[in-house]
């Protein structure tokens, strides 16, 4: 309400107790000029009803909620049905131009605005988190591998005559076809085995860059987060190697704003190399639902280019999630979950061990991974191949989600490349293991039950065995 | 948001569509300002996205939603469950103060003008429907009968002495319990048989107040819709007989908004005579939940003294569902309503004679009522008793609601007082009958179906017989 | 989904992960059933999900929402606005039938459950909050006062004779009303100063009944959670007077359930003499909105009399509240709610004491009221007598809610009987005093808040009452 | 509620309302059946309790809802805002898998089911919208550029040759990027003038062909919807040339859909030649917010292929909403829609002629045009050229939105390719013009409100242009 309707209210109740109320209001108004001004994540997190408040007044900034609008355009973001207009809180245009997914949109300037600032928090976010000198940055709701294959066509209308894209392997399906959808040619740097960990083979890829040319490279795409024992790649070294070479760089960061390491190592790479850009989830970095990504980088024109790339308007939804989300915990409650998962992380870490001593088995050696942990299945493999595979059957059938079972030698052959070793990063990794990671919104519940869980599974399995 | 909150978009948002954007706003503000100021129905209704924003707008000025309110007393509006605080949009604190229901809360100025809203939309739409010289009204969260109780305990306190109610004879067990439970000792007026109509006996309500002697009678209790054969009490020449005896007269007006007739009657009856209260359903005449009544009247301080009789706060929920109700009809979707349930009465009326025909029977002849009807059973009863009350079941498994079933001679208690010929309003009416009404809100599709379905029905009931 | 639709989703989805979709619904499934068969408050609550689907499926058991329903009634359920019909989750018929709250609906088969099993859920925290005699009980939307009135108006059929409430004082205006509106007189027994503590003057009590002759005493009508420094009545000693004089005794529990102790009282009452009924306010005792009570008793038979008074059908929403909050906190989560309240009300007592010292004001002991605390105004009352008021609106002003301030000597008249010393509950209590409660769903912020804020007010009082 | 719930049910409340209430349940259990069988949008829509009932029948069966599940993944589907949670109504995991958008999610069998019933409701209206002979189609959650884009990448993997892609111009900037960011160079073909339409240029298409050489040629990119004056490709005459050529076809059918002149030109297209995909705009044809759409053809294995060409998983949030819209308008519903259009079409065409014949303008004669009209803007043109470009100010400001005012000889470069005339789709089209459509959704009150505006417009404009 207005001044003036608060003083229409007056007629009809106690003078004080309207400016009372006024007064609330105010609080809320003052939450919303901070965030306007600042374009920053607040500290504290928002109630539901201050959230509520604000996209609902974004909504009626939109043409669509005119109580005098005429439509007579093709798009004119009307919806059938009250439940889809609910959910999305009738803010129905999108975002972006056709020519431009950042544009402002001159029939939405509520959508517009949610846009501009779901972008600027998010921003601001991934400062916190520790990328502190990125420049800019944009939602785009797309999956983190069409975001990269964005990335990469891109960079073809620098670099027209590159045909390959340098890449340590990772073995996850949607990175591989990142490239390949963009229609570049992946070149898979395999994996060094150090103790237990695999690692970036530094010299293979700069022996590789020599004996393509750089010139014919679109560029180097790393990773960042990624499950033990694999680690994220050694990222200041590769960047180094870009800037000597010229070479762009896309960092697929995926799940790694949780992680403070992972962050550590873009900002560091950025520092000393060079990084064009990177690219995480919003699902797997901020409890949304699937479907988001962040395309965040160090030269705004670059990251510009990018978001010019993007041919039409955008669903807007995803740029909502987060921003209700990030609005609703505030910074200190983002912090908050990014010290639970670090905390769960090293629970688990610790009765994953114990628990692997018990089986015989190892929690394998795998310092630089900050998230996901691997415990090795030998005895469950010597004697029996197919047992591996029942293991994650078993976990499954007990509701126990996420836990990652990889058996020895399985091939896979992706978009005519074959993988050997196919899931576990490398050709011949020494023995079968067990995938479990603390991710962000982990509960102890959740690595106590799972431990459970698997305590039962895995007794089982070696009852079976015996009896086979 | 304000004009500062808008003056910090441009920052973010070209500044033309930022405008056009607090354009937009300004057209709700109005919207509510026009509220505000008048207190009546808009005649156009409201869309769901100006109420829900109207909404939110009070709850905020409520003292559990204040961002820095701190809250030391016994009743602070602490919701436990986000679904409930949802679900009443976070107004909390309910209506009234202790010592009136319409009393405005200092703790609570959102839900205060709501309440004194509802109250003033209420009051407009009894005067358009109907009752033209209406002076004040207040929403209760009672049921009709519970607050036909309240008028009489307020009765109470200026008549003494008073002991009896003087009642004409309706068969609607809450009417009679309303004062029973109030402690009063009803009269019940037998009704008298005009064609097929049971009416008024005026001249046994004017006998029996001579009998019981004027100061220890209550009160008239009469009532206007009912279920056919019945039809609305003469209240004419009972709001003159109140004058002439000095003795108040409440109007059981159930569900007679929906009905001009019903509303006629109470405006001429206080035109020429005396009626101190009508009372009247929230969800029978506006198409809400159950659970609200309307008590109403043409002396300003009498309807006050009841408000001022109920003990404690009260549910705003459900003043609440009917001010939305009229914001999103508005009058005139208010009056469309009324306007197609006039017309369906008479489909259905026309309708039903057809079938009653069909099968030998009669639609009884009952012209003053205006809602509901009554067709005969006489072959089915004939010669089987149990038939009609089968009838009834039929109906009701086969998913018709509202069709009531009345046999012949049917007898009762209720707190110890014996109706005979009980749900016929009448010691022995002369035949079995079907009632259906056309209420609020109905459909021709309901009376097609229902139509279809009795006539299955019927069809049944006759094989069954002569099988027997 | 049924089995069949399970069974014909396995031709769209892998069947195995159908499989496990299924089982999940189980789960839901199973504690629904719990529900149903035991009647009590789960032990851990309800995440939202399985609420609304359990609201859902109530829902659709209604003939409201049967997808071939025709209506011909002059109540069909139906409903104008979405709005109000999604916030009431669609169950529109409300609770009981015109004869009986408690009654199940013909045409509701899912309101008449809920009904039921918040009635029963309900009666089994009751139990587990320490009456665990109590045999039944029932929710009722209406406020504690006018629920009270029910009582005395269902006891006026069993006492016809009576015509006073003996009435230990409570200076709480919707008490003394609820027996006014009834239409009883009030016999006012004044407390008697123990300490600092007002309590109740049993043998005045004694007294009374020997001089008005218990056939003409309707009930005795007392007392447990109030404002300090009056204390929860003796009710052991009155509910013994009770048993003697054979006379009825209604309590008046308001925001007790929340305390032990006063839940303790009623339970040795019950035990040692006589209890009819006890009433509890919903909103005071469990975190929803205002509107609700319950009604509960040890003899079944005279509360099912008490739920038959009330005339109609009634509004479900303050039971849904109560249901779905009940649910969602389970057993353990109100127990926890119980124990936080009990620490902040020792938190607050010590934190008032100190603050009390350092103005030379006295925290009163009353060791009796479990809820309530009171602090001394003595300075503030010495010089000025308008300074106590002032710190009142200071309260209100800085957003403190709750916090009463209480003068010496003010005088009100309600409804003709004028009571000295209103809101202190004695004529003449000793010195003016602030009050400050610890009610539940209190969090330590909101007690360092009101006590920062109470220390400046106290500052700028003294420093206004020197410079006049 | 299950059997066996239902069956506890009855020991709270009568067994034969308990019955009756399983009953309608089951009504609803068989509308689901229906679709999960038949996988066809059904006939008459469903109303929300309908809807919401299976969309949380569906959240129930994904892991991340299971009561009694563990995670120990990097995505689990875990929400932080319970805003979040509750509009997405739980369903977290989104569609597809890392490996194929529409492939089944073990984690989420439930979100898994939505996904494929929405593709077969889409593929079931677009046959009934005109391409009966549709093989398969499925959602994606990007723009209808993107879209194309998509495509244009997986043919490169089957024309690893290719450069070029045939484009008959139409003036939107997402289709002329759609192909530039796919790495093409787009072959621009000017339109014919036809009368007052612009017309494919059928034999500079061929020509194009021969000079580049057809496997140099990616494939031939048509549309059929676009703005006025220009009219739909001669999809017939370019699918035989493609055939001939043996060249890939893509049609942009961006908010075709809705008009059976454009579906029936894919469907001889597909009949006499080659169309190898068709994409449509969800929000355009479906009044659904922005964000989604359906990438649809005539051969099964192409359509899969596409598919697999989205890497990661995807947003669920296009398809939930297209999928709710769909069930709620029914079949009949959305036919009525297109109905209603085509009728509103004809009246804004009258209409417009009779305003144009007013101001001394032409509609334009574009009978192949069967949404969008143009009407010239000579007068205003003549004598002042930024006159045209304020009209359309003036309309944006009065809340017209969609009119597209079209000067002449503006020129605009996008990704360095200039474009003479660019918004009319010609190098100099004979005159200024504006545009206005009659698109799904549109009511009579949209064109009044225009033509009214318009006019208004149109008078202070030739006002403005005296006075200068």
């Amino acid at each position: 309400m207005n001044a003036e309707n608060f003083g229409s209210s007056e007629r009809l109740v106690t003078a004080a107790y309207v400016r009372q109320g006024a007064q609330g209001r105010r609080a809320h108004e003052l939450r919303l000029r901070a965030l306007l001004e600042q374009g920053k994540c607040p500290e504290d997190g928002w109630d539901e009803s201050t959230i509520e408040l604000f996209l609902h007044e974004l909504a009626i900034m939109d043409s669509n909620n005119f109580l005098g609008n005429c439509g007579v355009g093709e798009r004119e973001g009307r919806v059938a049905s009250g439940l889809v207009a609910r959910r999305h809180y009738r803010l129905i245009h999108g975002i972006g131009r056709s020519g431009d997914i950042s544009a402002v949109q001159p029939k939405a300037a509520g959508s517009s605005l949610l846009n501009k600032l779901t972008n600027s928090v998010v921003l601001d976010i991934i400062k916190l988190a520790g990328v502190r000198t990125v420049t800019n940055c944009f939602v785009v709701p797309m999956a983190t591998g069409m975001s990269l294959t964005l990335c990469f066509l891109t960079l073809r209308h620098k670099r027209p005559k590159a045909k390959y894209i340098i890449w340590p392997r990772i073995d996850q399906k949607s990175c591989f076809k990142s490239m390949i959808t963009a229609g570049f040619e992946p070149v898979v740097i395999e994996n060094v085995l150090e103790g237990d960990e695999l690692r970036t083979d530094i010299e293979a890829v700069e022996a590789k860059i020599k004996a393509l040319g750089a010139e014919n490279i679109l560029c180097v795409h790393s990773t960042t987060s990624c499950f033990a024992p694999r680690v994220p790649d050694r990222l200041e070294e590769l960047a180094v190697i870009c800037a000597n070479y010229d070479i762009p760089h896309i960092v697929n960061n995926a799940y790694g704003v949780q992680s403070s390491k992972c962050m550590h190592l873009i900002q560091q790479g950025a520092r000393v190399g060079r990084i064009d850009a990177f690219v995480q989830s919003l699902d797997k970095n901020f409890m949304v639902p699937v479907g988001g990504a962040i395309i965040a980088g160090f030269n705004e024109s670059f990251v510009q280019e990018i978001s010019k790339m993007y041919p039409g308007r955008a669903s807007a939804s995803p740029s909502l999630d987060v921003l209700i989300t990030l609005l609703s915990l505030g910074a200190s409650g983002y912090k908050q979950l990014l010290k639970e998962r670090k905390e769960m992380f090293s629970y688990l870490s610790s009765e994953l061990k114990k628990l692997a001593d018990n089986h015989n088995e190892r929690l394998l050696d795998t310092p630089h991974n900050p998230i996901s942990l691997a415990m090795s299945l030998k005895n469950l493999d010597e004697n029996n191949d197919v047992a591996v595979t029942q293991l994650g059957s078993m976990l499954f059938t007990r509701q126990v989600s996420g836990a990652r079972v990889v058996p020895c030698g399985s091939v896979q052959t992706v978009n005519n490349y074959t993988f050997k070793g196919f899931m576990s990063h490398a050709n011949d990794y020494p023995c079968a293991y067990l995938n479990a990671a603390s991710a962000i919104g982990i509960k102890k519940q959740d690595v106590d039950v799972f431990l459970k869980r698997l305590d039962k599974c895995l007794k089982t399995s070696k009852k079976e065995k015996i009896q086979i």
